[in-house]
């Protein structure tokens, strides 16, 4: 088998077989396939795309690239969630132990920030003490005792996505469906879920920016999971705003609390309810939507999701005191507004540049070796389709330096104040099912 | 300026400034732009194309990436020819004596073969003595004084063409017309000819396997030239079968000399007469195709062509003698038939695998670095169309080797012999112009 005749043939527009995609795939991990081979290669994948069975199959030979978490001793239907990115998207952190103070068993193995996404990690590691890093023996005890663990991959799962995805990074190659599912399905698949919860986002804030491309993702998604075995459900949210009230390390850990507290905006909260609904229908601790809904209120009400969170916290070397005093948690020490320039009704967010706005306080990263401000962030108090006043605060941000003309002009720029209001956008565009 | 945000732009089907083509152009030749960059833009150029003015912008940054040869004391319109690769293409070593015998002046500046076709400097120096390489002086003396010299090119002729051309032969990125193109163009004209005839070669032998992909690869070297102000004709010639009787170095040598006089095979001898009258005409040695052609047969008939391909072959310290005794050329010691195993018409012939028979006699190469055995080769003696007789020779092969079998299957595997003959196909295709 030769790389040059595989990247041919997907030129030419044909199917490559299970083989070949396993001959690049392994290849291309043991450095015997150069990058400029890889490249090309990507491109045309990009370009002419694959198949389900060609995705699935990508996805599996990176998998089988590395370790694979075997969960089986854990008792239960093991369900998680994975979000495509946003910004503002904390739901993770009030979902996972919201679903575990339910019965769920949600074993969930997250990422960190880059570009103008946050990352799960990132924030929790916002509360004092709280570590990401667990052994495999750690992770599934504290799954068994407390029913949740955020923690992050080891380091050798999927290697060979790694290493794919830093060359797409570099070459124009990202923003192709079949690699972003197959890298997606490789990690999550690793993590020995069975059962899956994806929130593929879509919007001005979102790899995917409109609705068809969102939902080819969410088909290939659930495609690759039936493929191998694995129940899925894939929800389309709106991420043409930032989610929720905070984009911000400790000011996400903050607004994740209050939902908890059922004090939370009324948007992650709801997407919280609706994810969490999907979970434990798919854990069969529900038997539909309504029933799994009334439970995850329930014990928001009567206070168990707040002490779900607390033990989570607690069982990861984090001081829980923080959900009771989230003074406890690091902030910014300057802040200030930005305001409305006249007024009018929200009409458009640029949610991509309020990402970067975040990642040049330092609350994100442009490399991957970039450090994290806990304590940086931005509160929305203006969200689409709202009315403003001239003077009124759109935004508040929390930054470590002084006010800056430049933060406070991207701000101001990625508002677009009218004179009419646009048409209101829903949050949850679509719900898909495997077939 | 950065490499990803071009390669974003050519995968999204825009157009590339002239800024951003030299560039990418520069930056790779200087080697600040990685391989694995270059090659995913080269396979986003090959599946969404280039138009006429990236491509004019491409080949001239090769251009002057390298030296280029200024002709302009050489008196007269300084015309060349030029073929887009066939097998057993001899015509430039008949072409250049004969035109140079009408007062033409000829500075060619050739190349060698590679994969299934042969080069026309491997061919010249098959002839005992004959030397391609010249000094920038050497040459242009040659030219003014005998009218034509075939030589190969400067080392630092376009590096930024030979790094982009070894990177597309790894990555399935050689087909792509604009690169095709830009790469013939950064060549011809850093040789500072004034006008261009190009034999666009079409069919199973050819890198263009059909009329439109061939037609379309002619347009595009007729505006780079009319962009670059060199006056171009392009003729589409059929490639569907090995051109003349003789596919190697020494034989097609000694063809080239039946040509000269007027004893050549039917097709080469037209081939030659058809792109001579183009060369005469644009060199305003001639008025029309006719007078041009009437000049050309006279010189065959009375001998100065022939006198003309001495004198050449003397300047390049090679035995004249050749012209008059063919048996002075080296040939191969073995010679055995392959022989038509049932009655019927030649009605197909794999003009690519004959190619490749004859490189694997010895007489081309499979990399660069490959020596060139000067004897061996092919003697084709049924052609498309033919009747031939079971038992009857269809091919004669010229090997340093003993018979053997595999030549054998392979040179019969490659003709197609049935009962009813196939349409007969045209010689010459077409004959473009400048806009």
């Amino acid at each position: 088998m030769r790389m040059i005749d595989i990247i041919i043939k997907k030129r030419d527009h044909h199917e490559l077989t299970t083989d070949e995609i396993k001959y690049f795939v392994n290849g291309y991990t043991d450095g015997s396939i150069p990058d400029y081979q890889m490249s090309a290669l990507t491109m045309a994948i990009l370009l002419n795309g694959m198949n389900d069975r060609e995705t699935f199959d990508m996805a599996q030979a990176m998998l089988k690239s590395g370790d694979e978490l075997d969960l089986s001793d854990i008792k239960g239907i093991k369900v998680d969630k994975h979000s495509t990115g946003g910004v503002g998207d904390k739901i993770s952190i009030p979902l996972a132990p919201l679903v575990a103070s339910c019965g769920a068993k949600n074993p969930m193995i997250s990422g960190r920030g880059l570009g103008h996404t946050g990352g799960t990690l990132d924030k929790l590691e916002s509360i004092p003490g709280f570590s990401v890093d667990e052994t495999e023996e750690q992770f599934k005890d504290q799954v068994k005792e407390v029913g949740t663990a955020i923690v992050s991959a080891s380091t050798n799962v999927a290697p060979a996505d790694k290493k794919i995805y830093a060359l797409r990074d570099t070459t124009g190659t990202v923003e192709a469906i079949p690699l972003i599912a197959s890298s997606i399905m490789s990690k999550k698949l690793a993590s020995g879920t069975d059962a899956l919860v994806f929130d593929v986002k879509c919007g001005n804030g979102a790899f995917m920016k409109d609705k068809a491309h969102a939902e080819k993702l969410a088909k290939t998604l659930l495609a690759i999971g039936k493929q191998h075995g694995t129940k899925c459900v894939a929800v389309l949210t709106n991420m043409n705003q930032p989610l929720g009230n905070t984009v911000g390390n400790s000011l996400e850990i903050k607004e994740s609390i209050d939902i908890l507290k059922g004090e939370g905006p009324k948007d992650t909260t709801e997407l919280t309810l609706n994810l969490g609904s999907h979970m434990l229908v798919l854990a069969e601790i529900a038997k539909d939507l309504d029933e799994a809904r009334a439970m995850l209120e329930a014990h928001i009400k009567d206070g168990s999701a707040l002490a779900k969170l607390r033990e989570m916290i607690k069982a990861q070397g984090g001081n829980e005191k923080v959900v009771d005093d989230p003074s406890l948690l690091p902030l910014a020490k300057h802040q200030y507004d930005v305001k409305a320039p006249a007024d009018g009704y929200v009409t458009e967010i640029n949610t991509n540049e309020i990402g970067m706005v975040s990642v040049y306080l330092g609350g994100g990263r442009l490399k991957k070796s970039d450090k994290v401000d806990p304590g940086v962030g931005l509160i929305i108090h203006k969200h689409l389709g709202d009315q403003v006043k001239a003077g009124e605060s759109l935004v508040t941000v929390y930054s470590n330096q002084d006010y800056d003309e430049e933060i406070a002009q991207d701000v101001l720029n990625s508002y677009q104040i009218s004179g009419q209001p646009a048409p209101k956008e829903d949050l949850i565009y679509e719900v898909l099912q495997q077939d």
